[in-house]
């Protein structure tokens, strides 16, 4: 229970030693939200900047956790350390266990280079897409230099996590309009490596294909184009050419100074939306009590009208 | 072109003595937002709050405008004078035109004691969940006693702008599951009456069944059970039993006095909402511009984490 109390500067200071129960408590209070996890952001944000980060995205069943595993061995076998978030926004829960369907996973858990942990918000009033980054820089302040971030679903918040790292990849699996499903939901935009999962069924050219023909009307041609790799993660067929792609991608930024513009994008964008939260729990707060109640009997009798009503509301937030 | 230069002040005079291209111009002030519409809720938000709105959702093709021409013509044969608003969210424009379904709806034109309107949002920044009421104030102070709020779709807009009228009118259809897609869609808590239209298609005993069984999940039963009316509006059957459901739910309303709570609940929402959308248009001001870009720099330098910079930020919201 000691260790319980630590405060986050010690904590980080243990997990950067190797402690990964501190890793593990630092990100349980990230997802706790509140004062704690300001207190974490205060202590990791001056040591993070330094992984590179990986997120992978595709709908349910596309192979995502498969795949995320064999570039987890992958890595290793470079002998890089690596830190894994699996964020899922339709759960409350983590517990900080491993997801059920990530068995696989569990091979790599005894493996001191490897951390693996779910991720969901507790308490934290501003969603996934605001923990996520947080956590990610708790992985990299304690010098986990690559961090993959897999999200269960391809849901609109999935997208947008997944699409907060310095590479995107989108999973998709062969099959009739399943380049046209990533198209709408929005994972054309996202994406940085497309992977075609399950490439040993029947399809797997006419998705790649598909693929090509909206990415070439969607993407100037002087950028980036999103390479479109096969695999089946199941053999681990492919994941060499995913991993050079990866390689690739983080040379093309770097070489261009694409890097640090996109880094600096993503933390304007966090900010905003940092701004975004506080103010309307500040309006929620302003919109409530007896002050409120006065003012709203004044438009209720029609002295006042809504208007005229949230003028004099918004006079006394200046106040 | 001098009608146009008219003030709204001069225009709801006008409109009160029946000139009904003063109603039109009114509402299309609302349509577009900005102090034009302020001055327009100052002058009609002291002689609203008379008339009883009546609103109607459901999906596309129940056979919403055909249920509302022949309420039309039910409170025309009642002597009563009425307006419609014809509200779409998915269309940018109204051009205070009959959208073109209306067909039906155009023999009441030339009837002076029915206005109709189709109402867009062409420059209304909080879009129709804010302009749908103020325009309901239009014809409430120009002296229509009942004021009919027809959606073209039911999505989360739809539901919440008919939702926010005295009584709500949901329509379906017979069919497998379109009880249990109204429940999906919110439908079931925001009903006062249901209407079963086309309900000489098979599957309309079952249809009613379903409904009653998920009503009686749903509702306490000491409170207003919502009535299920069939009709078949193309012929006008049940016409008249929906126009005594209307009735007897306002009745109950009434008798209850909820229907004075009711409306101030609802400009207490229209309130809270509008301080929300002013609070974040200022914050979206704030969040750009050379001050933040300092900021954000300090950021990237990792000076400041994202949360301490919020902070500043906000601190200069306060100033």
């Amino acid at each position: 229970m000691q260790r319980l109390r630590r405060d986050p500067k010690e904590l980080v200071e243990a997990a950067r030693g190797g402690d990964r129960g501190a890793v593990a408590r630092l990100i349980s209070l990230v997802e706790e939200g509140g004062e704690a996890a300001r207190d974490v952001g205060r202590a990791t944000y001056p040591l993070s900047g330094h992984a590179y980060t990986v997120g992978v995205t595709g709908a349910p069943g596309a192979g995502k956790s498969t795949l995320t595993d064999r570039l987890i061995s992958r890595a290793r076998a470079e002998g890089q350390e690596v830190g894994v978030l699996a964020v899922d926004p339709s759960s409350p829960f983590s517990g900080g266990a491993l997801l059920g369907d990530r068995a696989r996973m569990q091979e790599h858990a005894t493996d001191p280079g490897v951390f693996i942990r779910s991720m969901a918000t507790r308490g934290h009033l501003g969603g996934l897409s605001l923990a996520t980054p947080e956590a990610i820089r708790v992985l990299d302040a304690v010098g986990r230099p690559l961090v993959l971030v897999e999200t269960v679903g391809a849901g609109q918040t999935e997208v947008e996590v997944a699409g907060a790292a310095d590479t995107t990849m989108v999973v998709l699996n062969p099959g009739w309009g399943d380049a046209l499903q990533a198209s709408k939901a929005g994972l054309l935009e996202a994406a940085d490596i497309f992977v075609i999962n399950k490439a040993d069924r029947a399809g797997a050219g006419e998705t790649e294909r598909d693929l090509e023909f909206m990415l070439h009307l969607s993407s100037p041609p002087d950028e980036w184009l999103p390479p479109i790799v096969r695999t089946v993660a199941t053999t681990g067929e492919g994941t060499d050419d995913v991993w050079d792609a990866m390689a690739r991608h983080r040379t093309f930024l770097d070489e261009h100074g694409l890097l640090e513009r996109r880094r600096a994008r993503r933390l304007a964008q966090e900010v905003r939306e940092i701004v975004a939260h506080r103010i309307e729990l500040r309006a929620r707060a302003i919109s409530a009590g007896p002050e409120f109640d006065r003012i709203l009997q004044d438009v209720v009798d029609r002295r006042l009208d809504p208007y005229q009503a949230a003028a004099e509301i918004l006079a006394r937030l200046d106040q």
